[in-house]
């Protein structure tokens, strides 16, 4: 592996946070001259011929990948696919019961969810300190969104039912189960990566397309049918976007086959941070003294998680061993036996 | 010694958060129907009382307390003092640049300043988790102030020139060289902790009788001489708020000999958050998100500090010693010999 995954969580961390500031720039006037919906499908079907072309390329070589092809296994990857399915439709009833300020602070919640899962479902230990990293991280990317004095819409903020906070709740914990589910398929054996990527992203495209096509008949095909919106309105930004959202898409199989869920909510953490910091000079964004603050919460959250405790706390000599390996790497994980 | 650092730490707090809500009961309509500057005054004069009781009773027993009497040693006692009305001056005329908003953030810039004072004249060595541990608790503390929407007077926020800041800087700094003095002095010798007091308190109520001359000379004697201002307008709340603060006094000397300065900083921090929460209750103040977020994150700030090592990340077997006791006891840092 010539790659390491700390290089490929930062350039995820600049990809992902691209991708808000290019959708922004590819709107006009506030809004969508193209049909969004159709950006994470033509993103799938993005993946699926570069991932397709590497797979290509290593079958060539010798020995050929490592490919399971039994049934057993395939069925397997369209359940994310599934999971985001249900995740989409959650979201949009947890819209209808909360504000967007409100829905935005509790998306923090899929961070601890993350970790919670990951301990659950993949076995693995983290040591009390990471815990505190993991709920540090969360407080933090919420202090810097917690809304400045003066700013609309602030008032309903938690005003919201009951019913708000569970979808809420089950949101953050689809999500998280997406995530989790992939890692465990992405680790499940020592398949070629590009050869569970065209299983992972055939699915994604099928189910994307699905949806365009309900969209239609929900719509009544009033704007034709999806084939005909397909690149309506695309502009070279709106171009980039997809190509933006495809290629943080292969970064992120990358990271659950080669390093880990946490991994990757810590690079998009930043990147939600790193877009609040380019907006203030983009689109002249006023910076809040929370903002600020919220990111030297999430910068010590993550040295907690991810230096070595040698460089954290005094230990007896003895302990210190392995000078020259400065962080964790966290495919080290203790798994549970 | 039969107290424990963290009970009289706990007491400190409560203690610290019933004078903030204390003061306010003490004002009638917003405004203080006595003169505040013979409060802390009052105090000095209770710490003497108690402490000069406690050491009378101290003389009698055998052996008798060990009290350094000679001028070499006493001279160094007013300078706490000394300090402090520097920094009363600093206040004043920071105030007169920044908005009060802005003061109280920039009031938690001294728990910093107490760290790298705390290290570099004591010589007491923090671990890099206990570093993180401390900007995390100015952090927190500072998100728990942030004003929430539509809150007054928010606009003002940091708008202030430079001036305001540098004395800012530098009323955090005296505040925290108060403190660090005040410990260097309690430690300094193994003197009876009464006899330390007793000069300390000596000095204190002079310096601070001064300032009721000081006051009466700039009023041109329009109220009266000090004397007869001394007991105007005292309900039974007032004198809870002089005894209070006495007793916070008494108990923060405590600590500056058998404890140490980032234990009475904690204590004073989680104080103002304890505060807020009364607050809620009290007085129905609205809770906000930052409050509850500030209270998270100084939560694992503490943990973070006082937690043992083992408790906190996964060490060899070896090195997990001593498990029945489970925090670190802050007498045992490290000294740079």
């Amino acid at each position: 592996m010539k790659m390491k995954w700390y290089s490929v969580a930062s350039l995820l961390t600049v990809l992902t946070s691209s991708q808000g500031i290019l959708t922004t720039l590819s709107q006009s006037n506030g809004k969508y001259k193209y049909d969004y919906a159709t950006v994470p499908f033509l993103a799938e079907v993005f993946k699926l011929i570069v991932s397709s072309v590497f797979l290509w390329r290593e079958c060539k070589k010798s020995p050929p990948p490592k490919m399971t092809t039994d049934w057993k296994t395939v069925r397997l990857f369209p359940i994310p696919s599934i999971i985001y399915l249900i995740h989409n439709n959650v979201q949009f009833a947890t819209l209808m019961y909360v504000d967007t300020s409100t829905y935005q602070i509790m998306g923090n919640l899929k961070i601890v969810t993350t970790g919670i899962l990951f301990r659950l479902f993949l076995k693995k230990k983290l040591s009390n300190l990471q815990w505190m990293a993991i709920i540090l991280l969360a407080v933090g990317t919420t202090t810097s969104q917690v809304k400045g004095c003066g700013e609309a819409s602030c008032d309903s903020l938690f005003s919201a039912p009951i019913q708000g906070y569970m979808l809420g709740i089950l949101s953050a914990c689809l999500s998280a189960l997406a995530g989790v589910y992939t890692e465990f398929l992405m680790k499940k054996n020592n398949d070629c990566l590009y050869w569970q990527n065209v299983q992972l992203y055939t699915f994604g495209a099928i189910f994307n397309m699905a949806r365009l096509v309900l969209d239609d008949f929900r719509g009544g095909f009033e704007k034709g049918p999806w084939w005909q919106r397909l690149f309506n309105g695309y502009s070279v930004t709106t171009w980039m976007v997809v190509l933006n959202l495809g290629s943080t898409g292969l970064l992120v199989s990358w990271l659950m086959k080669y390093a880990d869920n946490i991994v990757k909510v810590y690079s998009t953490s930043m990147a939600m941070l790193l877009t609040m910091v380019l907006s203030v000079f983009l689109f002249s964004f006023k910076p809040t003294l929370q903002l600020f603050l919220g990111i030297i919460v999430c910068m010590m959250s993550l040295h907690m998680y991810f230096a070595r405790p040698s460089m954290l706390v005094d230990l007896p000599p003895t302990v210190r061993s392995d000078p020259e390996s400065l962080v964790n790497v966290p495919v080290d994980h203790k798994t549970d036996s």
